[in-house]
C-alpha cells in the first residue's frame, strides 16, 4: 500500500513542513520504497516530480526540499507497489489535460478484477490499477461534458465512479485540478485545517516544530489530506469509509458522507 | 525566440555534457531567461522537469544536472518569451498523453493569426502559440487512428500539420513519444550523430571537455538535436527550412527534404 498527502489553500502555500515528515515514510520511518511523486499546481500551471528511487534517498525530493515551491493545491505518493513493476511510469502522480486544465491523481489501495473497456479520451501508460482508475474516472467525466460544468456537479459525477470503482476493493485516492482537492476514503484518510489564530505543530516522523503564527496571514487557510496524520498535537479529523470531501480556498467546501448509512447527495458545507 | 535541445539514443544515455551548455544559455551566456524545461523518457515512462525561472539560475536545473538521468529520448526548452506571460502554465514542454503514451513537445518561434478551432481530444491550458500548435498536432493524429499506426503513417501525417502551421510564422519544434524523436525546422536547428569511434567533444558555452570514448560501448549511437551547435569541435548538420526527421535508436530514420524545392514524400534513410 502507499501514503497519501495533498494541501488544498487560499492562498499559495509552501507545503516544506509536512513533505519533510512525509517523505522520511518514503523508506525511512515507513517501508514504501517503490518510488514517489509530488504535483505542485501554481494557478493552471502544474509541476510534477516523480522519482522511481525511494523518497528518502531521492534526488529530486532533496530539491523539492530545498526549493520552497508556493501553491494552491498539492498531491504527493509515495508507492508500496502492489500492482504493477516499479517503474516510472507507474508512479503516481498522474497526470491528464482535460477541459484545458491539467489533472492530478494519486491512489491508496488495491484494485481487483478492475479492467474498465477501452475508452475514448484517456488511456493508461503504465501498468497500475491506479491509472486505470484515474482514466476511467476522467473519461466518465468528459463523456458527460465536453467543458467544464459546475463543481457540484463534478464533485456528483466523481460520487457516481467512486460507486462503481469500490466495488472492486480499495481505492482512497485524491485528485485535484488546480481549482479544487478531491479526496475519497475507503480505509485510511485524514486530514486538518489550519487558519487563524495558528499555533505550533510538531511532526511525527522527526523532531521538528514549526509555530505558523509566524509564517502566515490572519486570513491564510491550509487543509492538509494525509493518509496517516503528520503531526502529534494538532486535531486530524479521520475521513470514513465512503466519505468524499471536495477542498476549495483551504476548506471544506462539498461532502458526501461516508456510506454507513448510503447518503448520495453532496451537500455544501458552510466551512 | 528560444532554444531547443534533443536526444535521441538507441541506449539510455546522461545528457548532462550537452545540458551543461544548454542551459547557460538560460540567461547566463544568452538572453533566453523567461523559465526552461526538460523531459527524460525511461522507456514508456516520462519525467517533465519546468520552471519559470532562468535555467542558469534554477533549483531544478541544478539538480538535473547533478542527477544523471538516462534516457532514451530527451527534450529541452529555454525560454524566451514571445507569447503568453512568464507562468508555469506557460512554460516549455509540455505534455498529453495519446494512444496510452506520453507525447513531449517544445516549439521555438512564432506564429501569427494562429487559433485553431476548438477540439475534442486536446485543449491548451496556457496562452502561447506553441501550446495551441501542440495541440492541433495531437488532435489531426487523434481524429485519424484511435490507436497509434507505424511510424511512417505518423510522420507523414505530421507532415502534413507541419505545412499547415507553418503558413503562420516560425515553426522550430522537437516532439517525442518515447519511441521517435521528431524534429522540424524553420528557420534554425542543427543536428550531429555520435557513435564509434567516439571522439572528445568541447563546450561552445563553457571551457569543459569529454572523452565519449571513455563512457560508451562501441554498439551505443546517440543523436543529439540543437537549436545552434553546442560543441565546436564535432560536425554539426544544418537542417534546411521545412526539413522533417524523425530519429529512432539514434539515428535519421526518416526525412522530408526542404520545401526548397518541395519534396513531399518520406523516404527511409539508411542511417
Amino acid at each position: 500500500m502507499c501514503q497519501l498527502l495533498g494541501m488544498n489553500c487560499n492562498t499559495p502555500t509552501d507545503i516544506s513542513f509536512s513533505f519533510e515528515g512525509f517523505h522520511r515514510r518514503g523508506g525511512l520511518t515507513d517501508h514504501h520504497a517503490d518510488g514517489w511523486g509530488i504535483a505542485f499546481f501554481e494557478g493552471k500551471g502544474c509541476r510534477l516530480f516523480i522519482d522511481d528511487r525511494p523518497s528518502c534517498d531521492s534526488p529530486v525530493a532533496e530539491m523539492v526540499r530545498r526549493y520552497p515551491l508556493k501553491s494552491e493545491n498539492v498531491i504527493a505518493h509515495i508507492r508500496k507497489a502492489t500492482q504493477g513493476v516499479v517503474s516510472l511510469a507507474n508512479t503516481h502522480p498522474f497526470i491528464r489535460e482535460m477541459w484545458g486544465r491539467y489533472w492530478i491523481f494519486a491512489h491508496n489501495g488495491n484494485l481487483h478484477d478492475f479492467d474498465p473497456a477501452p475508452a475514448a479520451y484517456f488511456h493508461p501508460v503504465g501498468s497500475t490499477d491506479s491509472e486505470r482508475a484515474f482514466c476511467l474516472l476522467l473519461e466518465r467525466l468528459r463523456q458527460r461534458w465536453s467543458e467544464q460544468p459546475s463543481q457540484e456537479e463534478v464533485f456528483d459525477a466523481i460520487a457516481e465512479v467512486v460507486d462503481e470503482v469500490t466495488g472492486h476493493g480499495i481505492f482512497n485516492f485524491i485528485l485535484s485540478n488546480g481549482e479544487a482537492l478531491f479526496a475519497h476514503c475507503s480505509t485510511h484518510l485524514h486530514y486538518l485545517v489550519r487558519q487563524a489564530p495558528f499555533q505550533s505543530a510538531h511532526l511525527i516522523d522527526e523532531d521538528i516544530t514549526v509555530d505558523f503564527s509566524t509564517l502566515t496571514t490572519p486570513q491564510d487557510r491550509i487543509a492538509v489530506i494525509a493518509t496517516q496524520p503528520l503531526t502529534d498535537n494538532e486535531h486530524w479529523t479521520r475521513l470514513l469509509p465512503g466519505e468524499l470531501l471536495m477542498f476549495s480556498q483551504g476548506r471544506v467546501a462539498l461532502r458526501r458522507q461516508g456510506t454507513h448509512p448510503p447518503v448520495e447527495a453532496s451537500v455544501p458545507c458552510p466551512g
